[in-house]
C-alpha cells in the first residue's frame, strides 16, 4: 500500500472514529492490553531479534538499553494502558454552553483531532503508549518507530491493531509506516493528516518542524533558566538551583543558565551547593568575579542545551534584564524565579514568554505527570493549540453544536427575534 | 526600516505588552476612539484621493463601495471601539487551577499570543477593528491593507498607532507594510511572527495558506451543506434551506449544497420554496429525476462555492452517506440537519468533521456577533487553536503558572513528599 493510501485510509478510519462511545474505546484498551499480555512470547522474540542486529552493529549501551523490550517493561505497559482506561474521556466534554434564544442552544464541545502521525525513534514502548493515547481520545494514528526496532514495533503494532478492531474501533485506526522515504512523503499529505506528535532527540523534532507543513505538537529544545532575584531566600535559591539543574540533568526541564541580581549577595552559596551537587559551573565575566575566580563562558551563545551537570552562570542589572534575556535565549519552556516579591514574580511570570513560569519551585516540575495530566502526549513549546506538557487535551480540538427548533437568520436580521445570548452550566 | 526590523521591534513590542493592566488597554483604546474622532478630517481627505484614484482607474462599483471610509463609517467604527472597551479582558483568565501539594498552585492562566500579522484586502474599516482587537488582547500588530486604500489605511494607522503608544502601550505596537514585497519577507519570519490573520477573499486567503509556515487563523472555502434527513419536518425543511442559502448568499456560511435523503418525501415543496425565494437549483439526476425535471448537475465536482443564488442538488441513499459526502467535498466550515430522530441529529454532529454542526437551525448562525462572542476575529476552518467563529479569545493562548515555597522535584522523587492533585476552583 502507498502511503497515501495509508494515509486516505487514516482519514477515513479518522472519520468513523468521531461517533465512538467512551465504553467502546475503553472496550479497545481492554482488547489491546490483554492481546499484548497474550502475545508476549512473539514481542520477546522480535526484540531479541532486534537485539542481537543492534549489538552486532555495535549500537552504544544507552541505545541497546533503550530498545530492550522485556517481560517488565511488557508489565509496565500493560499497567500504563489500564491507567488511561480508567482517565476521564477527553471527547464529549462541553467546553462552554450558551442559549442563543429560547430553543437554540450553542455547545463547544470537545472532539478528537482527527489523523495524528506520531514519530518517535528507538523506545517500543513509545509505540504502545501513542497507539493508546490515540485510541483513548478517538484519533486514527499513523506510527513510525526506529528502523532498529522495526522487529519489535512490527510485533507490537501487529498484535495492537487487530486486537482494537476487533474490540470495534474501524478498520485502519492504525497504521505503521516502515520507511523514512514512507515519512517524508507522509510529510506533504496535509489533506489527510492533521497534526504530528514527535518524540525524540532535539535534531529530531527540528528536522521535522522544517519538513512539514503540517502542525507539530511537541518540542525540540529545552532551554531553561532559574533567575535568583535580589530579595531571593539563600537558601531556597540554593536548592531550586541544584534541583532545576542537578535532579535530572539530561531532562529537557533541566535547567541550563543560572541568572544572578547582581545585588543578590548569596551567589558564592548557591554556587558552592552547586557544586557539592556535582555541578560544573560556567561564570561569565560578571559572576567569575562575584565567585572571585576566572570567568568560562566567555562567548555570546546563550542557547547552549548542555543536557549533563554543566550550567551557566550570568549576572544581570535587573529583573527586565534576566526576563529580556530570557525571551531571546530561551526556547519557551519552562523558566523560573526565586524571589520573596510577588510584584516581581508577577512581572517575572507575566513577562517570560515560555509555556511554563515558575514563582519559587524548581524547572523539573514541567511534566504531565507532575501538573496531574494523567497520561502525557508530551511537553510543546509552540504558542498555539496545546502548550507546555500536555495531556489527552492536546489530541483533542472541539467543534460548536448548535440545537434548534428550526430557528432562521432572517428574523434576527429582520427584528422579529432577538439574541437572549445567556450562559448557562450545560444542559438544555 | 526593512521588514524584518519592524518585525523585530514588533516582537519586542509584543514582550512588553504581556505585562499591560486591562485598565491600561482600555485607556488605549479609548484614546484610538478621541484620536480617530479628531483625526476625521485628515481621513476624510486621504479617502477622498484614494476613491478618486480607484475610480479614474476603473475600480467596479462594488469595490469603491467597500473602499469609502466616510463620517457614519467612522462613527461605526468608534462605536465598535466602545463595544470592545466593554467586554471583559481575555488575558488573564484562570482556564484551570489545581494544588499540586500543600503550598504549590499550578494555574493555566490566558495570556497573548504575541505578534500577529493582520492581512486584509480593501475595506478600511477592517484596520480599525484589526488595531483595537490586537490592542484589547495585548498583542502586537503588523498591519497589511490593499494597495488602493493606501492613503486611508495610512491616515487611520498615522491616528491609531501614536494614540496607542501615548496612552501606555508600548512602542511599535502597531506597524505596518506598505508593498507585497514586505509581506512576503513577514512570511519568512516565523521567529518573530506568532499568527497571520487574513481578511479578504478565498483566494486570498488560499495564497496566504500555501505562502507561510506561520500559522494562520482564517478561512479559505465556506462549502456548507444543508441535510435533509427521512424524518425532517417539510415545513422546517424549507424554512432552513431557504435561509440558508438565500437570507445572504455572498456570505462564507450561506449553505452551496443540499442533501436530501431518498425517503424525504417533501422535496418538491422544498425547492419549491427555493425557487420562490430566488433560488436556481441544480439538481443531479436522482434529485431531478424526484423532482421531475432534467438534472443540472452532471459533473462530481461537489466543491463549487457559487456565494450566489444558485445550489446544487443531490439524493443520498443513507444519513451516513450524507455525512461522507460532506466530509469529503464540504471545506469544514458549517453543515446542519434538519431531523427528527436526536439519534440521527447525533450521528450527524458528530461524524461531521466541520467546526459547526447544527439540528434543525440554519447554517447562518456561523458567526462570532450571533455565537455571542461579542467582537468576532473571523471564521477559522483550521482544526487547531480556535475554530469556527472566533473571538478574542483566539487573539490568546494560554500559560501554565505555577507558585511554590521553594518545593523541588528530588523530594517527590525520593518519596518524601507525594503530590495531592486537588483541583480548586482558583485562588490558592
Amino acid at each position: 500500500m502507498t502511503t497515501r493510501e495509508k494515509a486516505q485510509r487514516g482519514k477515513r478510519a479518522a472519520e468513523a472514529c468521531l461517533n465512538l462511545s467512551t465504553q467502546a474505546k475503553d472496550e479497545a484498551l481492554a482488547a489491546i492490553a490483554a492481546a499484548l499480555r497474550e502475545g508476549e512470547g512473539a514481542i520477546m522474540t522480535a526484540n531479541a531479534a532486534d537485539l542481537a542486529d543492534a549489538e552486532s552493529e555495535g549500537l552504544p549501551p544507552p541505545l541497546l538499553k533503550r530498545l530492550r523490550f522485556d517481560a517488565s517493561k511488557l508489565r509496565e505497559a500493560v499497567e500504563g494502558i489500564e491507567a488511561l482506561r480508567r482517565l476521564r474521556d477527553p471527547v464529549g466534554r462541553v467546553l462552554s454552553a450558551r442559549r442563543l434564544d429560547r430553543g437554540l442552544v450553542l455547545r463547544q464541545v470537545s472532539c478528537p483531532i482527527g489523523l495524528v502521525a506520531m514519530i518517535f525513534e528507538s523506545r517500543p514502548d513509545a509505540l504502545v503508549q501513542m497507539a493508546c493515547l490515540a485510541a483513548k481520545s478517538g484519533n486514527a494514528v499513523i506510527l513510525k518507530g526506529g528502523s532498529e526496532a522495526a522487529r519489535t514495533n512490527g510485533a507490537l503494532s501487529g498484535l495492537i491493531a487487530p486486537a482494537g478492531e476487533a474490540a470495534g474501533l474501524p478498520e485502519s485506526w492504525l497504521s505503521s509506516l516502515g520507511t523514512r522515504e514512507e515519512v517524508a512523503e507522509l510529510f506533504a499529505l496535509e489533506e489527510f493528516v492533521d497534526l504530528i506528535v514527535p518524540r525524540g532527540s532535539k535534531e529530531f523534532v527540528a528536522r521535522i518542524k522544517v519538513l512539514s507543513r503540517i502542525p507539530v505538537l511537541g518540542h525540540a529544545d529545552g532551554i531553561c533558566h532559574v533567575y535568583l532575584h535580589e530579595d531571593a531566600d539563600p537558601a531556597m535559591a540554593a536548592a531550586i538551583a541544584v534541583d532545576s539543574k542537578a535532579q535530572y540533568p539530561a531532562a529537557c526541564n533541566a535547567a541550563e543558565v543560572l541568572l544572578v541580581h547582581e545585588s543578590f549577595a548569596a551567589l558564592p552559596a548557591v554556587a558552592a551547593a552547586l557544586e557539592a551537587a556535582g555541578v560544573s559551573l560556567e561564570p561569565d565575566p560578571r559572576s567569575a568575579a562575584a565567585l572571585g575566580r576566572e570567568p568560562v563562558k566567555m562567548d555570546d551563545d546563550w542557547s547552549v542545551e548542555y543536557l549533563d551537570l554543566r550550567m551557566a552562570v550570568k549576572v544581570v542589572g535587573s529583573l527586565g534584564e534576566a526576563i529580556a534575556h530570557i525571551n531571546r535565549y530561551g526556547s519557551r519552556h519552562t523558566d523560573a524565579i526565586v524571589a520573596r516579591s510577588r510584584e516581581a514574580a508577577e512581572a517575572f511570570m507575566n513577562g517570560v514568554d515560555s509555556a511554563s513560569v515558575y514563582w519559587n519551585a524548581s524547572t523539573r516540575f514541567a511534566d504531565g505527570y507532575r501538573y496531574g495530566l494523567g497520561a502525557e502526549v508530551g511537553i510543546s513549546t509552540g504558542k498555539l493549540h496545546a502548550r507546555g506538557p500536555v495531556g489527552l487535551e492536546g489530541l483533542c480540538t472541539y467543534k460548536w453544536k448548535l440545537e434548534g427548533e428550526g430557528q432562521v437568520v432572517a428574523d434576527y436580521a429582520s427584528g422579529a427575534r432577538s439574541f437572549l445570548h445567556e450562559d448557562i452550566r450545560d444542559g438544555d
